[in-house]
């Protein structure tokens, strides 16, 4: 028996996350959900980029399709912030359906969002079924990858965790989100708007902090721009030397005073290297280095699809990557066609 | 509440085990189980090579020690073999006592060992505990850690796993073991006799295709001797050119034909960089180092105290690395002394 799929919000993570689903074994899409009337009404397929129909329509209207399609999954990937998908996951647990989303600031309750967290438990729980927020980032190259090395540490005293990214391959919208071609001052501006940021440091560090052990006192989270040294330019657009070409973040948490999470993050057109680097401080020491780094939008959307199985057999409530099995890659096969 | 430990088995992973549980918050050892008259009727600390006694004793009759002392979790460190173990579980599970164990044949049921798996599973259910092979490998760097990267991948074809190891820090048991030492010949009648060898492959292979939903259709697990070119020595023992200074081993898990999971061990006095590192291929690649390796003893010892508090509360039967929650250092901090 197939798994059936609902897609709650088709932007470009939905749509992967979607095509993911359409192009492998055991699952089934049944509906999508979208806000924009372009794509209401249109078959989900024709959304998402595949080459055929799926023969499941995009609907503006939400409970009205959990109720008529009573999927066994929805995917939820359509904002970033606890406090504004709440509405959306209260209308998915009304319906009794369990959800996967992509939703950074669910990924983790930090303490400015415990009570959204609290809340969206009680109704998982009440409803029967499970919640997990998770992706690449935040929910496993700086959060559960790191927490897993530390299974053969007798004794960890601090962790460093790089993420590098060129960002010369990734898609427009995330070139314009690390502030790509802004001008230092329009940089600064934007990330005082919130509209140029990296969401899910707090949430990794909160995670790791949890399964150290360690009563966290408080977080940082700082970012600053990289300027181009040199013109730099991808498929999409052009950088000049002086100008933003991308973003570096820092997230910090503080124990007993000590910074001894350390969460780095670079993502510009024209770095390097790209990689994933996980230090951890302890006994044994570990230096873990994924060359080449994890691939974003692929990886985000290959988690959530491969924590489906083990969402609908979970514990009822709101469950994070630290409680779930070991994360594995599900499904066998792809579909020859 | 300190959680109750018995320790059964203290040869040099047992008591390297038993060294962490005494020296971490939240655990007690409750008594140790032995064979050796010379370690029967001692205070565990003394056997462990604590600088102080734990009040605890090693006795020899375990259902006796059991049945006296209620343990919550029984550390089981004794032999590879799961038809040999196979007693001593069944002693402990008629305690209705959850297990932790070393046995590498443990770590996952192979085709051969399916039918002792499946008898503990049914025993284990019985008692209403869970029961659970660990250690570094098998248990973590071939097969819990590999499966773990795969999370992120939308389609996978292959899986390449090294684990290079400098056998000069290592302890001597472990050096002879992999044959430090001996003549060429005297190195391949140590391999047909079973004395020189990993037991974990066909384990961690198993483990893999499972994860990855493939059905294995044979396993192969190749041993030569490696040959000192030149002089080596560790503090233990020297080798001289021609004679053998460790091990090659090869395990494959072929499916469809095909050799698409692939385990190569090299650990032998001089080799010159420790590492393990695993390559997925698949969609997207992706390509992990350890730089200096996971540490042998060390490593194992943590991941069988880290998973205690894990194996408490997990469902009762056999249970394996891959249904567990993600590793996780346990413990928050050492105690001062």
């Amino acid at each position: 028996m197939a798994i059936r799929v609902m897609h709650f919000g088709l932007g470009p993570i939905g749509c992967a996350v979607a095509r993911q689903v359409a192009n492998r074994r055991d699952f089934k899409i049944v509906g999508g959900i979208d806000v924009d009337p372009a794509k209401v009404g249109q078959d989900v397929g024709d959304v998402i980029g595949l080459e055929r129909k799926v023969r499941a329509k995009v609907a503006a209207d939400a409970a009205a399709a959990l109720e008529t399609l009573k999927p066994d999954i929805v995917v939820l990937c359509t904002q970033s912030s606890l406090s504004r998908v709440l509405p959306q996951i209260e209308t998915i647990l009304a319906a009794k359906v369990p959800i996967v989303s992509t939703t950074e600031e669910l990924a983790y309750p930090t303490s400015v969002n415990r009570k959204w967290a609290r809340r969206i438990d009680a109704l998982a729980q009440e409803a029967g079924v499970a919640v997990l927020g998770t992706g690449v980032n935040p929910g496993f190259v700086m959060d559960a990858l790191p927490i897993t090395l530390t299974g053969v540490c007798e004794r960890v005293d601090a962790l460093e965790i790089d993420r590098i990214q060129d960002a010369r391959t990734r898609r427009l919208p995330f070139q314009l989100k690390i502030g790509a071609g802004l001008t230092p001052e329009q940089f600064l501006e934007k990330v005082e708007s919130g509209s140029v940021r990296h969401v899910g440091l707090a949430e990794s560090i909160s995670m790791i902090a949890d399964a150290m052990g360690w009563k966290l006192e408080y977080i940082t989270d700082d970012i600053a721009p990289k300027i181009a040294s040199k013109p730099v330019s991808s498929e999409f657009l052009t950088v000049k030397r002086g100008q933003v070409c991308g973003i570096i973040q820092d997230g910090i948490g503080y124990i007993s005073g000590q910074p001894l999470i350390k969460l780095h993050m670079e993502a510009y057109l024209g770095a390097p290297e790209s990689y994933d680097a996980v230090r951890v401080t302890g006994s044994p020491n570990l230096s873990m280095k994924i060359v080449g780094g994890v691939a974003g939008d692929v990886a985000t959307a290959s988690i959530v699809v491969n924590s489906i199985p083990k969402v609908l057999v979970a514990m009822p409530g709101l469950r994070t990557m630290r409680d779930l099995p070991i994360p594995s890659y599900f499904g066998g096969k792809l579909l020859s066609g």
